[in-house]
């Protein structure tokens, strides 16, 4: 195997920092295999590719430098330590070169307000332009033989539905007259990559990252994609938990859900607009696993002292035999982009082994790493974690290497 | 379909009250199907007895009758309610007529204690022939087609390893004697079942129940079994939660549990020597599921005013990317009969389902409902419960009705 | 001493409901004191009256009559049980007719939809008429000594500040000529009761019930009164715990508060308009308690199927040496009328026994019930016991009966 | 005001190093007041000492460096962090130079199991005499004012009251006689710095370290002294949450407190003999506060990877107004040696500002840092806090700097 991009939209973000410091510490071995899938033994035989073969560039609206932002991380929640930051610090300036400008077209209020390397105002088909030409000179300047897109930018406020979004014709008659309203920046990031034929995976709830147009392009081009929105935390345990309330047949009469954080993502989600996407995606699973409408509710709420640890309770209550009514509190507190980081990796792996294997399209077998998996009908984390064991015993029967 | 019978040991017990008032309700149409896996439409259909056929009689140590029983809990727990009293009463009564004295042989200080219908001494042999003629007696009284037994008294303290156990012989050469310190009461209530070819369910921790040699003697009488101690409350979250930190690579360095109580099995229980039994089922199956030792702690502390609303906290503390440790916690506030009555409810029909199907041994599709599923490896929840699916499907599609 | 009366502003609620069935209980022995302040031995020796003596009436806008009321709580939470509901039965239904149709004047949508007593149309002054002549014949239809008004109606919105509200004659002026916007129900009820020189305790946190121009008529008829908003809750605990902070220095940097109910009060308070109301008394104790201000946030969620019982979820993040932050977060499972009835109770003692020593104006020493004591700046809720076992000392030390 | 000594009794333990490094940053102006009370303006303007004249020695078993403890506390939980240690390390190594090697005598299993320092076996009055000649010559060499001698050492099995305990002469008989089953090194140490006039803090609750014996020796000395054990987390919290329960007569049922941690603290307590005095005096304060005896339980499990994190979990079940159940829990996550060490300072200060004031004996005023404070029966926490403001109002107004 030779090298292989990973290109990040939001690559300066406290998110993107922690992936890469990990990356680079996973190449120079100083870092533990911990939160890692693909290093777990029954699915690294597979033959992912080595963190040594990744190289990193992306696309960002903030100037701050990558080592700037290690090190507002190792000040506020010391996820990254003073040892390990000095071992990676001149990684983090070469890679800091390779991140360009991005766009932040018709991201709304709270996304500017982050803004702080001037753009040049452009129409959109400019901007499209521009990405597409940072995408392309990136993966030749260093020969690569793949390059995996993420998103992992700060959610964008939910875009109607216009009818551009369901033909690419007139997606692409869009962006030639510059009608920046039916379309977000997102939307030129997941354009680019498609068409040059780049896997893409968005982290983010942003939907107007992976419209039915962008797909019908993604198809053209034979691109593989998958999305949206990681699930780390809260949700992570809700798709863990609300199976067992089935199992026993106990009807879940509420879950209250309340996330308090502090991060650049808190404060971006402390806008109604943008919190509106992430609510969305977090509350929807729960009638899908139960097979009933149920009492819910998700909050999200702006604690700057919190900074990257992620707080939430959630309260369950259910009914029981005799119509006695229970109930079972939760307290999750984690660090988001600790969280976040390796299941962008794992992704970004598995997304280069399915280029490899010829694999085009949605990658259906990562649904258990996204709160809204696209195409995939199934919530239940369990469910979503046997269909990737079957995916790669698929892979390893194949090549006479099952256990 | 005629009647058939179900013969629980501990009848007076607070579980056993509950889930009499239940089946009683439920023959009669005042209860709802909550906490019945049953009574899911997906089971339903396989074609279970109705509650209307079961007939209900027991041992127990304990002289209170059911309906004191019953007001005790109402008055203690607010769970089973005036109106649903008053409507029971008359079964209740009937159903009292139908407990006999049981024995506490070899039991230990914790559970003589409970003990207020005075015994005649008695040796080994003829409290196992008293038991065996009452399970007959019963049988037969009712014309009923098949009986199944479940023992629901409270816990004995941990029976150590003997020969004896082992030998279906040696046992019986045992009971001969009247060497009572190598057995107890569930001992002689479980080869009492399996002689006369009853099923047997053990929704206690207590090993003696379910001894080699007994497993044995239900062999040669081509009985059904299960076992043992019922999964409710702290121990199923558990093993709902636990898989979701493999699936993440997320390294759990500490699982601390405390349960607190205070029923009459939580007294038992606040005997260092019956604990012990409860505790060994509920701490293995963490490094079971997860793959690797860790640092486990179950508590149990017997208080007083919760009566039977057990409360849990457990801490889970664990690592993930760059060695960050972050923490879960819960709170679990259940009604330990509320949560197990229908569980065994459940049992008793899976149980007079396998035997008019011609089923015997052990019933390994009930796993889901144990802490320590007997011959079954997996303590992940979900893969124990697609088990029971998969059990339920098979019978389905033999059928011809699968959809 | 001769009787007394209690007139209730919202007398068939939750929170009357459970008050007049537990004094209707404790005149006849039929409870425990558990709850009750003046039941402890070093208050009760003061002398206050007997719960025979006090006579209940009231004003209501729903027409479910009390023991329809106390059958609906006695389902829900069972707080009330069976036995209890037999004991008092007759006495509700007694009491039942000295409750009287109540206004909804200018309270908004939110307690309109709960109006099912269909009321004429009428002018303010018609409706100020009505309710002074509703309490003035209760007081002689039963010739007592005194009369306490309760406002325990469902909280009202915020009233904004008008002229009217400063000065005693342009309120008068204003409800002479009908205009309704610048008052509540509330306003009248106060309106009535100062002006008969009853005493009135609002235990809400609607503040049109305490005007300052109401105020001025209290002062010239010389009648008692203390406010807004009992404490019963998560806002106890604040009060509690707030202190311990400043005592040791830590710096609190947030406090969240997240409270979920489902009982009428909640339905109201689900009106944003009504919330806010409620809100900013809840909010406001922290920075006057520790001496900054702070992050902090309090929510308010209705969830039916909790009914009375109110859960609330805190969220402490605190500042200690080194700059290191560590938290403190609990959990507060309560049933809001249980907590609040016997506060009401409390007070109304305490206002009889005030009336019969001659004092007037603002009831001070009641500050540790209320969230926003009138005229009392200390938060603290050890201060504020102190201030109420101060009032005690000098009344029993003026009797010559001090320990 | 000349230098003044603080004289630590486990000088390299993990609650010492935080101290000392917190004390010579703050002398450096690197580190905020969060967490002392001495610097609150209220108390600051009594005139304390500053820490620039604070010169620090002490004793240990253990040969760790100061500078290696706190780089393991560094790594361990990042509480020090890399910049404060570099700050500070010059300072460690010099104050390193003045701790001299300690006794274990008759400390019990688990606390010589730490030892690490060889020392020459000794007799009781050799080991005495060794430590007042450490303890004298210090005050010599740094030419100070006074010495303020803490007990910071890790906690001794419970010392059972024999005769020597109560009489001075006995006890120096006992000494004399090298009958050691009757002592614990701390009697040495607190008998050497009494018998110096020094100042002693016992911060343990290690009962031999305030024996009445050693308390007349005190007072014929004229030495300040008080104890015992910290009140830092768990503790904390309940004596500020118990006053509420009081002020609304809510009788509580249980109080059930576990308390898990992981330094070496948690380690010497996973030792049952030493846990019996630590539990001793958490458990002790709530039937003082409330007035009635209860259930309660507390429990301390030792959980390596929280090291010096201590996690506490609280339930609390009371009963209200008609008898009702409800329930407060609550969950601390604190740092140990964070919240004790800004403590221990504030304690020295307050100690060597009485002995400037020519104050003896006892400091009640100094009872809230307690769990068992000396001569003081008020276990409130709110009352305790009055008591020190008090002191500090005495002293203000005597100076005529009263506000």
């Amino acid at each position: 195997m030779g090298s292989f991009g990973v290109w990040i939209i939001g690559a300066r973000g406290g998110l993107a920092t922690t992936m890469i410091v990990g990356a680079v510490a996973l190449a120079k071995e100083k870092a533990s295999s911990a939160g890692l899938i693909t290093e777990r033994d029954e699915f690294q035989e597979l033959g992912f590719s080595p963190f040594e073969d990744m190289v990193i560039g992306g696309h960002d609206i903030r100037s701050t430098s990558l080592t700037e932002c290690a090190q507002e991380i190792s000040r506020d929640t010391g996820t990254i330590t003073h040892d390990l930051l000095e071992a990676c610090r001149e990684d983090l300036e070469k890679i800091d070169k390779e991140i360009k400008p991005g766009t932040s077209l018709n991201c709304g209020e709270a996304i500017l307000s982050l803004r702080t390397s001037e753009a040049e105002p452009e129409t959109a088909a400019d901007a499209l332009s521009r990405i597409r030409d940072d995408l392309s000179s990136f993966k030749e300047r260093h020969s690569l033989e793949h390059v995996v897109v993420v998103n992992l930018a700060s959610t964008e406020p939910l875009l109607e539905e216009t009818p551009e979004h369901k033909s690419l014709e007139r997606l692409k008659h869009a962006i030639a007259n510059d009608r920046k309203h039916v379309m977000r920046a997102s939307t030129l990031y997941s354009y680019a990559a498609f068409d040059l034929g780049f896997s893409l995976i968005n982290f983010t709830p942003s939907n107007a990252c992976l419209l039915p147009a962008l797909e019908d392009l993604a198809k053209e081009r034979g691109a593989l994609y998958m999305g949206s929105d990681g699930k780390t935390g809260e949700t992570l345990v809700k798709s863990a938990l609300a199976p067992m309330f089935k199992y026993r047949n106990l009807r879940v009469l509420s879950w209250q859900g309340y996330n308090i954080l502090g991060d650049r993502d808190g404060r971006v989600l402390s806008n109604e607009k943008n919190k509106a996407a992430k609510v969305s995606t977090k509350d929807s699973l729960l009638p899908q696993i139960l097979g009933y409408p149920l009492h819910t509710h998700v909050g999200i709420d702006y604690v700057p002292s919190l900074s990257d640890f992620k707080t939430a309770w959630d309260f369950i209550h259910f009914l029981g035999f005799l119509d006695t009514k229970m109930s079972l509190q939760f307290t999750w507190q984690g660090n988001d982009s600790i969280l976040a980081a390796p299941l962008v990796l794992d992704m970004i792996r598995f997304a280069e082994f399915a280029h490899r294997n010829g694999e085009k399209g949605r990658m259906v077998q990562l649904a258990s790493f996204f709160k809204s998996p696209l195409g995939v009908g199934a919530q239940d984390l369990h469910t979503q974690w046997h269909s990737l064991v079957d995916y790669v015993e698929a892979h390893r029967s194949a090549r006479g290497t099952d256990v």
